[in-house]
């Protein structure tokens, strides 16, 4: 399928089942006050996109909470909801920029980071969150990805975690 | 070479090189109970490679000790042999999919990751337990790459190092 | 424009800039005495350039100060210079391996590290100092990238920031 099928929107596959589940892509970011932020959420080059470090988003684009440590303030049960929702602020980025989320022909590398209170290093367990939510949209082929998940001393507004990832994109 | 006669093996000089250092590739490894992990160890698209974070693995595929912080229950030199380790884990994961490690025809980033404790800083030292193995096995020209060196606040499972790579591969 | 007439540096655009911005491209990092770094600044493979993490750089090669964690012994702002000095060590690096730094047609991935002190974590003010420097270079259409900023427990050093990156470079 070339040229203007797919921008009919004929296999839309990946937004179906973002509707099945029930999930919404949020607004784009909004910035806390005072934050300047010089760079863009996708890059893309070639048949290769760039996603920059994302966090957590309400749907409105506000940065989403809770804010604090896993381990801490956040339960590891809510920083996999936070690397779910995190993905959600991916996958916005990627429709903005794309029009097609079926324009994402591989995952390639997703790089979790989460903001561990000492003590606490389950960082898989909480970046799977983002992981699984990957292979239920994009199934198994195109959704398989290397990944690393490890621990930060802080992140930016004191999100529980952060992701940026690289993923192959269909011209 | 192509077809199948690399598949014959006939250029086998990375596996010599393991051989004659005495080096065995660990098996697949045993993810401690408990611990899913939704991803793949090697992400191949194109001619290129993308290596998960991998630990340091006994030859049996389980989790290699010491666990601990460089600096604290980990000697620098122990940190070292875990990042070679690291390597071998890294190598038996190409292995295992590309079949031939000569397939890996560059090495091109390395992202090292140390569980230093405080006041420890000297990553860059630890990480050479990787660079210099690959150097030994790949030579200056495949061998070379560019690499980070970094301090995390903690990593999965205690383990002292992790190390994330991305590697192209002949066809 | 191809071949010879490149070499002669016919649209040096980008070192026109930084000489009219009164910037100086630091000589090659001169490694403290006792570290051993077997690894390359730029890696290239095809039309991919990889930059190993870079850190703030004298003129001379050695390293710049202040050094210690943003938040305690180095300011923001002082962070923010030493991100800018770190990206003028990037250039310094391409602009060697390149001969010509118009040669980058993209940056592709920043990936912006800081030495933070408990309780800071505006990392992504501090990392502007490099994203600022590449948008006055290379404006915002070769200057675009995608970034994460983010706290590390420590870099080597005693660095305040380090900073790894991908570009797309003309053959």
């Amino acid at each position: 399928m070339e040229g203007w099928q797919r921008w009919q929107g004929i296999s839309m596959k990946v937004e179906e089942r973002l509707t099945e589940l029930g999930l919404v892509l949020p607004e784009p970011m909004q910035s806390p006050p005072g934050w300047r932020l010089p760079y863009v959420n996708l890059r893309m080059h070639r048949e290769r996109g760039y996603l920059a470090g994302h966090g957590p988003l309400n749907p409105d684009g506000s940065v989403a909470g809770p804010l604090g440590k896993v381990g801490a303030e956040v339960t590891p049960d809510m920083a996999y909801q936070s690397a779910r929702l995190t993905c959600l602020a991916m996958l916005a980025t990627l429709k903005r920029e794309l029009g097609d989320l079926d324009r994402v022909v591989a995952w390639l590398r997703v790089f979790g980071m989460v903001n561990c209170a000492p003590g606490f290093n389950h960082t898989p367990g909480v970046i799977n969150g983002c992981s699984d939510l990957i292979l239920e949209l994009y199934g198994p082929k195109a959704g398989a990805h290397a990944r690393s998940a490890v621990d930060m001393a802080d992140l930016p507004f004191g999100i529980p975690v952060e992701i940026e990832a690289e993923v192959a994109i269909r011209m």
